[in-house]
């Protein structure tokens, strides 16, 4: 879209946020200001303020579902940080799709399991951050000043020591056989669907060949197509409920019906037709889903 | 304000998004990406992602609030969707005023009879799509690019062919005679207000002339004049109270006080100054009111 | 950053928003579609829509808390206006960082204690105003479109008459001896977090010296530098609960422990490490709260 002459500073970089700060304090538009004071051309994308307290698990799932459709360069600060100020490092990871800066915490597990990246950087130089930074606020401190450092061209290196090892978050739970997939709920969305870590997202490449005759991935362009049914059969346990079929849309089934399908992300789905599936069976991230192939 | 030369994909397009998503779960940004991706001088505004899951009827009410309101030539996506992948079209609709894009359910139907509107496209032309484009998630897969395209400059018949016949949502209750008017409350906002089905949005030209003198509304003008009081009595009932008076204003009677009074969208809303006028009374959508002139 | 022959009107204008309209009506985006209407270039950053209905003072704390992260000539709009379309004025200020607008009802005094500012204009020109405003809404018909003018590089004297008053929220509570602080709680943030009158934001210089062996707030930088502890003994009594120590980060403590410590705005607040102080404590805006030093 650009010709070679334009440098990167010159663009109009997307500098996206995930953080679990909600939106009625001011804390993310402090982040928003620092961003655009260093950075007046940011285009600046929430992807979420919502996540649940200190709960990093839930932000790497939802950073993961949403990543691929960023656009390419785009500079994530992701904030969802209880070790704030401790010794927990802040970090920057080169990806091939762009940069995220956010706290060593595992948030970017998830992400980097399926993304390609290179290198991993502290950012220990004070020169990139807010003069007298708090101890309880990296977000507006350490981490969007470097975004926007980023955005304007400075390359990673610059931020502060390479590193050569990354926390990891625990993979979701996920047994694969081949008459029976386990795998647990891990993440329960706004309308109440419980997304399960059976798919797409979670596995292996050999794993999708396995189950490729089944939810049909196209694994190569990370792109679900539409799954083959009645192939063979299939059923989804939960709870003390049995789905005994997957669908294709939420509108298969009358309203107030339990579905189950593969979302858009990829991943088994357990819902309910314009209802809530997550109360109607009391659902909750962490509660065990079983697929059984007849 | 630009120059003839300057072809409409070089401005600054306004991307309008209006949904039942919600903001927690990353759905939103996946459709920001999108945009971005496609039309990197995109400006988004969210017009509301917390319109209730699958109420059709309470987002076209929204939409249409803050249409005329919109800069020149926005283009809106509205996704709620309950019928998402199934028979229900995807469509695109060329306005007076901008282009509207989304399921055709009935959403744009409020905004249509008050606003002209050309022709109408159903969006079937996969070039346009998401690759792979789920049944699940056509904000992001279908909608969103095709706004982007339509930013781009794409014109509307590239999308697919055109449709003679739109899904119509039923009009809200309302019946006028000389001596009273009936209607409906037709949304519940963030304050408790109750906005009701009488005034400038429901009401055909005819209506207007005939209660011109009491609400002063100005039709052509599409703007809310303040209403004139004391020529005539008005009172207003709804559930088993009866407000004897139109305000002015929220202020101009006690705190905590009942009050009535044409607002800033030109309706009929009940409300409590500096109160819950929904949770004092027991309102809800779909609640009669009556309006009589003594 | 731009040249000096590159007028106002051509920059990239910000616009911060802050309201107690919540974002499910749609109130919000008519306030933006007005503003990109007039100033399309115009980078609008929302500080919050979810202060409590009609709560002044909140609104207060938060643009406080914010202001100084804003970028250099950022329009403030603030909309919390129970007295909208009475008597109060909408205004204008001149500050030594940008520009505030809003109702004359005491929002912009915490900021202004702590900024510079010239010249307050009441804004009743109606040429800058939409036109046939409501007296309901001047967030959309009246504080919006001035914005815009202001991004536009319209002076402020254009809007209306100089005034030389203006309405003004009493102080926080806080009273200061050389052994005790006593203050109250002014916010309790998303996280159960109680910010107490106790800081930087709310005392003066003279108190700032007095009590800058304890605290080590560099007052002239506006940057809180990390206290220093054990220096003095000090405990912080709230409710029936004492704290004996002052903590620099949340993860200091087990995880659900009290915890004191001064926070990114450089004030006194009360948390429970990932938990909930105010629900686990009961404490609200108002409560008192006391720092003896031993």
């Amino acid at each position: 879209m650009l010709s070679a002459e334009i440098q990167k500073p010159l663009q109009q970089p997307v500098i996206a946020l995930l953080t679990d700060f909600g939106i009625t304090d001011g804390y993310v538009a402090a982040m928003k200001g620092v961003l655009l004071t260093l950075c007046p051309m940011a285009h600046i994308i929430d992807i979420s303020h919502h996540i649940e307290p200190q709960n990093v698990r839930q932000a790497a799932y939802v950073l993961l579902s949403v990543y691929r459709y960023l656009p390419p360069e785009t500079i994530v600060v992701a904030v969802v940080d209880p070790g704030v100020g401790s010794s927990r490092k802040p970090i920057a990871v080169q990806t091939s799709q762009g940069t995220l800066i956010g706290p060593d915490n595992g948030l970017f597990s998830y992400v980097l399991r399926k993304i390609k990246y290179e290198n991993v950087y502290a950012l220990e130089n004070p020169m990139y951050h807010v003069s007298g930074p708090s101890t309880t606020f990296h977000g507006r401190d350490i981490f969007s000043p470097v975004a926007a450092h980023v955005a304007n061209g400075v390359p990673l290196h610059k931020f502060g020591p390479n590193l050569t090892k990354l926390e990891w978050l625990p993979d979701p739970k996920l047994h694969i056989t081949s008459e029976t997939v386990q795998g647990e709920v891990i993440h329960v969305d706004h309308f109440g669907n419980a997304i399960t870590s059976i798919g797409h997202l979670t596995w292996d490449a050999d794993d999708m060949v396995k189950l490729y005759p089944i939810f049909k991935v196209s694994f190569d362009e990370g792109i679900t197509e539409i799954p083959q049914f009645g192939v063979e059969a299939v059923e989804i346990a939960i709870k003390d409920t049995v789905i005994e079929f997957l669908s294709l849309t939420y509108a298969s089934v009358p309203k107030g019906q339990l579905i189950s399908l593969i979302n858009s992300a990829g991943m088994l789905e357990i819902a309910v037709n314009q209802g809530h599936a997550a109360q109607q069976l009391g659902i909750a991230a962490g509660d065990m889903v079983t697929l059984n192939f007849g």
